[in-house]
Protein backbone atom coordinates (compact mmCIF):
# COMPACT_ATOMS: atom_id res chain seq x y z
CA UNK A 1 0.00 0.00 0.00
CA UNK A 2 3.17 2.23 -0.22
CA UNK A 3 2.54 5.29 -2.53
CA UNK A 4 5.29 3.90 -5.13
CA UNK A 5 6.49 6.87 -7.54
CA UNK A 6 7.40 6.17 -10.73
CA UNK A 7 8.85 9.48 -12.02
CA UNK A 8 6.45 11.43 -10.29
CA UNK A 9 3.63 9.94 -12.11
CA UNK A 10 0.05 9.56 -10.19
CA UNK A 11 -1.80 6.67 -11.77
CA UNK A 12 -5.51 7.03 -11.19
CA UNK A 13 -7.93 3.69 -10.89
CA UNK A 14 -11.30 4.31 -12.18
CA UNK A 15 -13.27 1.27 -11.94
CA UNK A 16 -11.50 -1.57 -14.09
CA UNK A 17 -9.10 1.57 -15.73
CA UNK A 18 -5.74 3.08 -15.28
CA UNK A 19 -5.72 6.46 -15.83
CA UNK A 20 -2.19 8.19 -16.15
CA UNK A 21 -0.37 11.05 -18.07
CA UNK A 22 2.97 11.78 -18.99
CA UNK A 23 4.25 15.49 -18.29
CA UNK A 24 7.18 15.99 -19.85
CA UNK A 25 9.85 13.26 -21.62
CA UNK A 26 11.04 10.60 -19.89
CA UNK A 27 14.42 10.15 -18.78
CA UNK A 28 15.29 6.06 -19.60
CA UNK A 29 15.39 5.24 -16.43
CA UNK A 30 11.92 7.41 -14.98
CA UNK A 31 10.66 5.43 -18.21
CA UNK A 32 11.59 2.12 -17.02
CA UNK A 33 10.19 2.86 -13.72
CA UNK A 34 7.31 4.00 -14.81
CA UNK A 35 6.86 1.01 -17.20
CA UNK A 36 7.30 -1.65 -14.01
CA UNK A 37 5.06 0.69 -11.91
CA UNK A 38 1.78 0.86 -14.16
CA UNK A 39 2.25 -3.22 -15.33
CA UNK A 40 2.44 -3.69 -11.42
CA UNK A 41 -0.58 -1.81 -10.94
CA UNK A 42 -2.39 -4.00 -13.92
CA UNK A 43 -1.60 -6.74 -12.57
CA UNK A 44 -2.92 -5.45 -8.69
CA UNK A 45 -5.61 -4.07 -9.36
CA UNK A 46 -7.05 -6.11 -11.93
CA UNK A 47 -7.33 -3.52 -14.82
CA UNK A 48 -8.98 -4.27 -18.01
CA UNK A 49 -7.76 -0.94 -19.67
CA UNK A 50 -5.15 1.67 -19.30
CA UNK A 51 -5.34 5.20 -20.95
CA UNK A 52 -1.95 7.71 -20.61
CA UNK A 53 -2.34 11.12 -21.88
CA UNK A 54 0.23 12.42 -23.58
CA UNK A 55 -1.34 15.56 -24.87
CA UNK A 56 1.54 17.17 -22.66
CA UNK A 57 4.64 15.73 -24.42
CA UNK A 58 5.88 17.66 -27.13
CA UNK A 59 8.95 15.46 -27.44
CA UNK A 60 8.57 11.45 -27.60
CA UNK A 61 12.24 9.83 -28.08
CA UNK A 62 13.08 6.24 -29.79
CA UNK A 63 13.30 4.89 -25.85
CA UNK A 64 10.17 6.49 -24.94
CA UNK A 65 8.28 5.35 -28.25
CA UNK A 66 9.67 1.52 -27.36
CA UNK A 67 8.48 1.87 -23.69
CA UNK A 68 5.50 2.82 -25.16
CA UNK A 69 5.33 -0.53 -27.39
CA UNK A 70 6.68 -2.74 -24.60
CA UNK A 71 4.26 -1.34 -22.61
CA UNK A 72 1.59 -1.95 -24.83
CA UNK A 73 2.33 -5.99 -25.46
CA UNK A 74 2.86 -5.88 -21.52
CA UNK A 75 -0.30 -5.06 -21.13
CA UNK A 76 -1.92 -7.51 -23.66
CA UNK A 77 -0.08 -10.52 -22.34
CA UNK A 78 -1.80 -9.80 -19.40
CA UNK A 79 -4.59 -9.25 -20.94
CA UNK A 80 -5.29 -5.53 -20.64
CA UNK A 81 -5.43 -2.55 -23.61
CA UNK A 82 -3.70 -0.31 -23.56
CA UNK A 83 -4.73 3.63 -25.30
CA UNK A 84 -2.27 6.18 -25.50
CA UNK A 85 -4.06 9.36 -26.28
CA UNK A 86 -3.53 12.95 -27.10
CA UNK A 87 -0.60 12.88 -29.24
CA UNK A 88 0.41 16.09 -30.30
CA UNK A 89 0.75 16.46 -34.20
CA UNK A 90 4.23 17.21 -34.51
CA UNK A 91 4.76 14.64 -32.39
CA UNK A 92 3.28 12.25 -34.61
CA UNK A 93 5.30 14.04 -37.71
CA UNK A 94 8.50 13.60 -35.75
CA UNK A 95 7.94 9.66 -34.83
CA UNK A 96 6.60 9.20 -38.76
CA UNK A 97 9.71 10.73 -39.92
CA UNK A 98 12.23 9.13 -37.60
CA UNK A 99 11.03 5.81 -38.46
CA UNK A 100 9.16 5.58 -35.30
CA UNK A 101 5.43 3.94 -36.12
CA UNK A 102 4.54 2.59 -32.35
CA UNK A 103 3.31 -0.84 -34.22
CA UNK A 104 0.93 -2.54 -31.77
CA UNK A 105 -0.08 0.81 -30.07
CA UNK A 106 -3.23 1.72 -30.14
CA UNK A 107 -3.90 5.41 -30.16
CA UNK A 108 -7.08 7.95 -29.94
CA UNK A 109 -7.35 11.78 -30.96
CA UNK A 110 -8.17 12.73 -27.26
CA UNK A 111 -7.95 11.70 -23.52
CA UNK A 112 -11.82 11.67 -23.80
CA UNK A 113 -12.26 9.33 -27.10
CA UNK A 114 -9.81 7.24 -25.70
CA UNK A 115 -11.93 6.63 -22.43
CA UNK A 116 -14.73 6.23 -24.94
CA UNK A 117 -12.58 3.22 -26.05
CA UNK A 118 -12.64 1.85 -23.13
CA UNK A 119 -15.91 2.24 -22.05
CA UNK A 120 -16.31 5.02 -19.94
CA UNK A 121 -18.84 7.46 -21.87
CA UNK A 122 -19.87 11.37 -20.67
CA UNK A 123 -23.90 11.46 -19.65
CA UNK A 124 -24.97 14.64 -20.46
CA UNK A 125 -28.02 14.40 -17.62
CA UNK A 126 -26.12 13.59 -15.04
CA UNK A 127 -24.70 16.92 -14.09
CA UNK A 128 -27.86 18.62 -12.76
CA UNK A 129 -28.72 15.62 -10.52
CA UNK A 130 -27.66 15.24 -7.46
CA UNK A 131 -25.33 18.65 -6.87
CA UNK A 132 -25.41 18.49 -3.58
CA UNK A 133 -22.05 20.42 -1.94
CA UNK A 134 -21.10 19.36 1.34
CA UNK A 135 -21.31 15.89 0.93
CA UNK A 136 -18.33 14.96 2.80
CA UNK B 1 0.13 25.81 -24.54
CA UNK B 2 3.17 25.67 -22.65
CA UNK B 3 3.57 22.38 -20.05
CA UNK B 4 2.69 24.52 -17.19
CA UNK B 5 3.89 22.26 -14.53
CA UNK B 6 2.06 22.95 -10.78
CA UNK B 7 4.08 20.06 -8.77
CA UNK B 8 4.72 18.02 -11.06
CA UNK B 9 1.28 17.17 -10.64
CA UNK B 10 -0.40 16.06 -14.34
CA UNK B 11 -3.85 17.60 -15.45
CA UNK B 12 -6.10 15.74 -17.76
CA UNK B 13 -8.96 16.31 -19.86
CA UNK B 14 -11.68 14.07 -20.51
CA UNK B 15 -14.54 15.95 -22.17
CA UNK B 16 -15.39 18.70 -20.09
CA UNK B 17 -13.96 17.48 -16.82
CA UNK B 18 -10.59 17.71 -15.06
CA UNK B 19 -9.01 14.97 -13.69
CA UNK B 20 -5.88 15.09 -11.52
CA UNK B 21 -4.37 13.38 -8.49
CA UNK B 22 -2.26 14.12 -5.84
CA UNK B 23 0.58 11.63 -5.19
CA UNK B 24 1.72 12.93 -1.72
CA UNK B 25 1.36 16.02 0.40
CA UNK B 26 1.96 19.59 -0.95
CA UNK B 27 4.49 21.68 0.32
CA UNK B 28 2.86 25.53 0.41
CA UNK B 29 4.03 26.60 -2.55
CA UNK B 30 3.06 23.70 -4.39
CA UNK B 31 -0.49 23.78 -3.22
CA UNK B 32 -0.72 27.10 -3.99
CA UNK B 33 0.90 26.47 -7.63
CA UNK B 34 -1.71 23.57 -7.98
CA UNK B 35 -4.49 25.48 -7.30
CA UNK B 36 -3.21 28.28 -9.41
CA UNK B 37 -2.53 26.15 -12.52
CA UNK B 38 -5.83 23.99 -12.10
CA UNK B 39 -8.04 27.57 -12.10
CA UNK B 40 -6.40 28.54 -15.12
CA UNK B 41 -7.23 24.99 -16.37
CA UNK B 42 -10.94 25.42 -15.39
CA UNK B 43 -11.23 28.72 -17.04
CA UNK B 44 -9.13 27.85 -20.18
CA UNK B 45 -10.92 24.80 -20.84
CA UNK B 46 -14.41 24.94 -20.05
CA UNK B 47 -14.45 22.15 -17.56
CA UNK B 48 -17.47 22.08 -16.08
CA UNK B 49 -16.41 19.16 -13.40
CA UNK B 50 -12.87 18.31 -11.99
CA UNK B 51 -12.09 15.38 -10.12
CA UNK B 52 -8.86 15.07 -7.58
CA UNK B 53 -8.16 12.11 -6.55
CA UNK B 54 -6.57 11.63 -3.41
CA UNK B 55 -5.99 7.74 -2.86
CA UNK B 56 -2.24 8.29 -2.57
CA UNK B 57 -2.16 10.57 0.22
CA UNK B 58 -1.25 9.54 3.53
CA UNK B 59 -1.72 13.18 5.10
CA UNK B 60 -3.67 16.21 4.59
CA UNK B 61 -2.67 18.90 7.02
CA UNK B 62 -4.47 22.27 7.67
CA UNK B 63 -3.23 23.95 4.67
CA UNK B 64 -3.40 21.55 2.17
CA UNK B 65 -7.33 21.18 3.68
CA UNK B 66 -7.57 24.70 3.44
CA UNK B 67 -6.38 24.93 -0.38
CA UNK B 68 -8.95 22.00 -1.23
CA UNK B 69 -11.37 24.33 0.61
CA UNK B 70 -10.48 27.44 -1.58
CA UNK B 71 -10.24 25.60 -4.63
CA UNK B 72 -13.52 24.15 -4.26
CA UNK B 73 -15.39 27.34 -3.41
CA UNK B 74 -13.19 29.35 -6.46
CA UNK B 75 -14.61 26.64 -9.45
CA UNK B 76 -17.99 27.08 -7.86
CA UNK B 77 -17.62 30.47 -8.48
CA UNK B 78 -16.35 29.46 -12.18
CA UNK B 79 -19.57 27.71 -12.39
CA UNK B 80 -17.50 24.10 -11.96
CA UNK B 81 -18.25 21.70 -9.53
CA UNK B 82 -15.01 19.68 -7.98
CA UNK B 83 -14.87 16.65 -6.09
CA UNK B 84 -12.44 15.17 -4.21
CA UNK B 85 -12.53 11.23 -4.42
CA UNK B 86 -10.24 8.59 -2.77
CA UNK B 87 -9.63 9.66 0.81
CA UNK B 88 -8.53 7.67 2.86
CA UNK B 89 -10.49 6.29 6.45
CA UNK B 90 -7.38 7.18 8.48
CA UNK B 91 -6.54 10.43 6.74
CA UNK B 92 -10.60 11.73 7.08
CA UNK B 93 -10.18 10.36 11.13
CA UNK B 94 -7.58 12.53 11.38
CA UNK B 95 -9.09 15.58 9.49
CA UNK B 96 -12.22 15.17 11.90
CA UNK B 97 -9.60 15.07 14.61
CA UNK B 98 -8.05 18.10 14.09
CA UNK B 99 -11.29 19.74 13.66
CA UNK B 100 -10.70 20.14 9.79
CA UNK B 101 -14.30 19.23 8.21
CA UNK B 102 -13.98 20.52 4.43
CA UNK B 103 -16.90 22.18 5.13
CA UNK B 104 -18.37 22.79 1.08
CA UNK B 105 -16.17 20.19 -0.43
CA UNK B 106 -17.78 17.68 -2.13
CA UNK B 107 -16.30 14.06 -2.02
CA UNK B 108 -16.45 10.58 -3.10
CA UNK B 109 -15.05 7.33 -2.21
CA UNK B 110 -13.40 6.29 -5.04
CA UNK B 111 -12.20 7.88 -8.11
CA UNK B 112 -14.96 6.26 -10.04
CA UNK B 113 -17.77 7.03 -7.72
CA UNK B 114 -16.58 10.83 -8.51
CA UNK B 115 -16.85 10.20 -12.09
CA UNK B 116 -19.75 8.63 -11.87
CA UNK B 117 -21.45 11.89 -9.92
CA UNK B 118 -19.49 13.96 -13.36
CA UNK B 119 -21.72 11.88 -15.65
CA UNK B 120 -19.04 10.07 -16.65
CA UNK B 121 -19.85 5.92 -16.14
CA UNK B 122 -18.00 2.66 -17.32
CA UNK B 123 -20.06 0.72 -20.18
CA UNK B 124 -20.15 -3.09 -19.94
CA UNK B 125 -20.75 -3.87 -24.08
CA UNK B 126 -18.11 -1.34 -25.11
CA UNK B 127 -14.71 -3.33 -24.18
CA UNK B 128 -15.34 -5.93 -26.82
CA UNK B 129 -16.20 -3.85 -29.40
CA UNK B 130 -13.34 -2.33 -31.89
CA UNK B 131 -10.67 -4.01 -30.00
CA UNK B 132 -8.40 -3.97 -32.43
CA UNK B 133 -4.42 -3.04 -32.42
CA UNK B 134 -2.16 -0.83 -34.79
CA UNK B 135 -5.10 2.07 -33.94
CA UNK B 136 -2.12 4.26 -34.71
Amino acid sequence: MTAVRAAGVPILRLGDVLVTGLLEELDDRSAMAFLTELTERIAAEGATGVLIDISRLTVIDSFVARTLSELTTTARLLGTRVIVAGMRPSVAITLVELGLRLDGVETALTAERGMAALGWFRTASSQEAGHGDDAG
